[in-house]
């Protein structure tokens, strides 16, 4: 074993942001992350599988703290509050919008980071749906719910770190899931919260004929 | 140029469909797929970028088809409505529910394969949003729509392709979609489709309490 060496992780992690940020992702290696922080290429590979896994630091801890949430929300609770208080709670695993936003931007610009991002999020999305069948919700609801809560996520995490007045993480999810309830509230005739207009019979009638 | 060879993409999915099945994805090499399609890798890369894009034939029909169904939904739709009409219509790029489930299983299997799958759901995802904002959607709404009917179409498919009756896509993608809409609907102390109980008053007292 090496010698302990203090807040390693976080080290190895800004020296790699710093790095991918500068250079590039492809152009930096794990010698140069670990020779930047300081530390040896063998205490990286204590901490990180690899070049990317660096990125996706605190994965577990905000799929632990979402998990842990729904499983303490109270049976009465919908299936849609019992989501949003998990997703509610995992925000406190976020470090600040500025440095959620560069990673995120690190990602966008890297097929290879965007596919492991969304194997992070096909995973994360299984275990709420566990979390949701223990709530006694059968598969298909458990699953849909799951991946929709998902969706939530991405778009709550989009619009809080582009915030240019920053309002917190639990504002914008609500926010994204008072829109997903409103979208499938909708009604033929007042689509996107018109309201009924003269000529909307016609129309109806026309999508009624459309859409059998 | 080489000669044409008559359906020299469906010869090649089959033959790799087989080989993927016997020996397993890691173990079949593009020459044996070529060989026993009685074709030449030269033709095999004319037609497929590498060796996972021949289990993705067809997807690019699919957007196409779930796109211009959206696009041809009268404006006085819901988006709901629109997306689910998307949805049914791209079911007739399918091949039989056997295929289909033939192919998800070799997917389900091999981590690399879902990675690509995850690649082009996202990207379907981003095309479907384009069509919602081509509607008037504004981003956010767009996105969460999108996303969202990607969800129901994942779901829709596991459960088309194990439906012991073969009821036809069209009914399970309804079927999905009401489900998100009885999800979305939910109030406390209804959850689950259970109507209020003698109890249900305290437990949402403390799912307030709890729920903020």
């Amino acid at each position: 074993m090496g010698r302990w060496e203090p807040n390693a992780p976080g080290r190895l992690q800004q020296a790699a942001f710093e790095l991918y940020t500068e250079r590039g992702y492809d152009q930096t290696t794990v010698a140069e992350i670990a020779a930047s922080a300081g530390l040896t290429e063998r205490t990286f590979f204590r901490h990180f599988a690899d070049k990317r896994e660096v990125l996706f630091e605190g994965g577990d801890r905000f799929r632990a703290t979402l998990v842990d949430a729904v499983d303490a929300v109270p049976p009465s609770a919908t299936t849609l509050e019992a989501v949003t208080a998990g997703l509610k709670a995992a925000g406190s695993v976020f470090p600040t919008p500025q440095l959620v936003r560069r990673r995120q931007a690190l990602i966008l610009a890297n097929p290879e980071l965007q596919e492991r991002e969304l194997i992070k999020l096909a995973s994360l999305a299984a275990s709420l749906g566990e979390a949701l069948r223990r709530r006694g919700m059968p598969d298909t609801a458990a699953e849909l719910a799951a991946e929709t809560g998902v969706a939530v996520l991405r778009i709550a995490l989009t619009r809080w770190i582009e915030d240019p007045v920053e309002r917190p993480w639990e504002v914008h999810v609500s926010e994204v899931m008072d829109e997903l309830r409103r979208i499938t509230a909708e009604r033929s005739g007042v689509a996107h919260g018109l309201k009924r207009s003269m000529g909307s019979g016609r129309a109806r009638a026309e999508a009624s004929a459309v859409l059998g």
